[in-house]
């Protein structure tokens, strides 16, 4: 008897996450969804804070609106959303009771599987959010977010997985985002999992398929013992999205796997998303095929444009291969964070400062941070010196306590600015958006009445601003210039000159 | 201590043929010679039936040319080629001399390894042509087709291999033209060759990536003991095309598996190949992504769209799914040949027939001579009921003998006639042209001193003629019809009415 390998279906957000930019509306997810809910997969992954931001910020659609339609449209399917655990679906750390009310109302409003996960893979980041989720009765997913250094062993990773464990977590996921999960690792951390936490302890495998390997490692992941993995239907798939279902069904036969998926629902779905897919055209991912050059300067593709765009704004467009190199500099000092949001954002914009300014003449305010221990902690020791700089510059003292534990209760001062915005519906859930998303949820409460919006045939969305640029595109930098660095919902004004 | 794994890079044959409808130019490919030749490959494959073709038909190259200058410009790689038996690089089976003279002539020019396959999978077809490469000195590859049928078990692949190391291959490729071999039968097989012809029988794999598996299937064939594998650069690699070899290179770290390849060298050769591939934009493949349907219907893709173009030839584009489900039977009667040129477009063309004017009411003089032998065995019985009607329609009786052993001598008879032709050369390189393509050498050989022509560039290929179809593409068929079916070299006017 074939063991049954179970299967997350990732076409609702990660897959048009990373090769659509986000943008695909509900209207074009609907017709599949009785498909995906009769073809067998273990569960649908649905929601996260790109989504929620994309619904409001693009699409004019009520993130909130769109988890019940999931919810009435799949009734057999487990929904799963991702996490951020203490940062929520934000970019800030939330007060417990925010973190709370968060998932209680995801719950009420039809979720059931919460992958829960830090940027920095601090545990004391995801302790609240697990508690919460297990108090509502749900599925609290812990999870490992994959990434490479010199400290990041596998045994690191087996013992993340077992602090998971004890603070509950009724799955473990190893989460790849930037497809640098080799087969012979995946293979290593997901046996030493099973061997540590039990093979009962069920491990769910995340991986993208931006370098080219990752079904390989699925492969291996399974034979290891992992229970459940996730891939996206074919015609929503690959480059910097995700191994296609149906090969992941396919790769199985013969061998002692098996998923119980529906094939013929499976090419129902394909077809849906290969007839919406061309609508989206404008914003496909430019990143296509393999890029396996990540594994040696591990630094996600996205990650690379960011800081690219971010030099030739300052006229130096020829410092790219220095700042691909200060990068790992910058990683190591800060203690090795895995660079997923916002840590690579915050890496990557130091790195560019370095170069352009000269190691730590200038520092953002998040990178400060970083190095205080406001994000908490990542696995290795921050650089003292760096930190002595971190403190000056922005004149506060690190902390060695969990960063939410700093934070006073916050939910009555949020309803209340939230609820005095026009449009806002009375709602705790609209509270919620307003505290994700402060900057958005405003525009978005007095518009909703609106009803969505079509980004494929907004002529704001076709016409792009070009990027500002030198001349020649690669002047040096000779005199002070100011700088616009954009963390998540927030943006700086940085006045730099050279060291 | 890691097992060496070798690599047979593809770019300069089959990827630019699976994805580039075979237009690259030699003028695009000599830029990365140095890089490819320097890179660590164990054979580079540059040379084969379609790129001949190409050369002739489209580009004005003389492909004895093109090899020549790989030869110089790769002074320490292994030339691969594509050898297609008895029929050389042309549609039918050439008489014993021939063969030798072709195979002479490309060991001369610089060919050091023969991959000789035959679509029957039938070893008379491959005995006098790897004769003649040993002779030669050269690098003898036996050629198992893969393909997937309730006949073709892990065991007869094996019996084949074996018979091929009977005939004194220094090597057995087993290849996988539609991308069908799933990563279990992949180790079964490779793990069955090595076990019945030795362990030190160099095994070579070669696979598609078409239907999205065979990456894990190539991993799996290594760990089975596979010696050589095939790949693309990434630049020019996946959908109909291969495994990108990047991605192999870094698939194997950590395993028990390494390749030797310079991966400086494989980034120069990626990035030559992403700066020539928007050139061909007109000649990408429509096919892109995955396509796991074709385990099922066990119909390549390419074959797919030659049959709907001919049925919306005939206004019957309504009948696709008739025909597709045609198509296994088809294949049963005529012994379950692999579907693979020519026997894909005998067996689709007749499955066509079966559909519009009743079973074998009508049949293409190829594939009477499939049912009656003239190709060769395939692996079954072939249907007496059918052959009895193919005899009926080709006026003539089965053969059981080696189809090559009916041909009479005809290297003096062809040489004249190449000679006679304008512009030949009086080499026997040119005899050769013209032997294999006897259509399209005339215009070359009128032509070749006007030089490379740019297909880019052709006014003639940018504007393709709309095929012709019913008003509204869909009518039935209610009288005689007159029906062009081309088989390699050869347009048959064919005229039916309904049964």
């Amino acid at each position: 008897m074939p063991r049954t390998v179970e299967v997350t279906e990732l076409v609702l957000r990660d897959a048009h996450q990373s090769l659509l930019a986000t943008r695909m509306t509900l209207e074009d997810m609907i017709p599949a969804c009785e498909d995906i809910d009769k073809a067998g997969y273990w569960s649908v992954e649905c929601w996260g804070g790109a989504t929620y931001d994309s619904c409001i910020r693009f699409l004019n659609e009520d993130p909130w609106e769109r988890l019940r339609t999931f919810r009435k449209l799949m009734p057999n399917s487990r929904l799963q959303m991702l996490l951020r655990g203490q940062n929520l679906l934000g970019y800030r750390h939330y007060e417990d009771t925010v973190v709370d009310r968060f998932v209680d109302k995801s719950a009420e409003n039809g979720m059931d599987v919460f992958r829960v996960f830090d940027a920095l893979n601090d545990p004391r980041n995801l302790k609240r959010a697990m508690e919460a989720v297990k108090r509502t009765g749900k599925w609290a997913e812990g999870t490992i977010c994959y990434t490479t250094s010199p400290l990041h062993t596998v045994e690191k990773f087996v013992e993340l997985a077992q602090r998971l464990q004890e603070m509950g977590a009724a799955s473990i996921c190893l989460k790849d985002m930037a497809a640098l999960l080799r087969p012979e690792p995946a293979y290593q951390i997901v046996r030493g999992i099973k061997e540590k936490c039990g093979e009962a302890m069920p491990v769910h495998v995340h991986v993208h398929s931006t370098t080219g390997v990752t079904l390989v490692s699925l492969m291996k992941a399974i034979e290891a013992g992992a229970d459940i993995v996730d891939t996206s239907i074919s015609s929503l798939s690959l480059g910097p999205g995700h191994n296609p279902t149906e090969a992941l069904v396919e790769m199985l036969q013969g061998t002692g796997y098996e998923t119980k998926l529906d094939k013929d629902r499976l090419l129902k779905i394909k077809e849906h998303f290969a007839k919406v897919r061309p609508r989206y055209a404008e914003f496909e991912s430019k990143i296509y095929g393999v890029e396996t050059e990540i594994f040696d300067s591990q630094i996600p593709g996205g990650m690379i444009s960011n800081m690219e765009s971010q030099l030739r704004q300052q006229g130096a467009g020829d410092k790219l291969k220095e700042v691909l190199a200060e990068v790992p500099k910058v990683r190591k000092d800060a203690g090795y964070p895995p660079l997923v949001t916002p840590s690579s954002q915050i890496v990557g914009t130091q790195a560019v400062f370095n170069v352009l300014m000269g190691e730590y003449k200038a520092m953002t305010g998040e990178f400060a941070d970083l190095m205080l221990g406001y994000y908490g902690e990542a696995i290795g020791d921050r650089d003292p010196k760096v930190v002595e700089l971190a403190e000056k510059h922005a004149k506060k003292g690190p902390i060695s306590e969990r960063p939410a534990d700093l934070l006073k209760p916050e939910w009555e001062a949020l309803d209340a600015a939230a609820k005095a915005l026009k449009g806002h519906d009375g709602s705790p859930e609209d509270t919620l958006t307003y505290a994700m998303f402060p900057q958005v949820a405003p525009k978005f409460f007095a518009n909703r009445a609106e009803g969505p919006k079509d980004p494929c045939k907004s002529p704001a969305t076709a016409a792009k601003p070009a990027a500002a640029k030198g001349a020649d595109g690669s002047a040096s930098i000779t005199g002070p210039v100011t700088y616009d660095v954009s963390i998540g919902d927030k943006t700086h004004k940085v006045t730099v000159q050279p060291a």
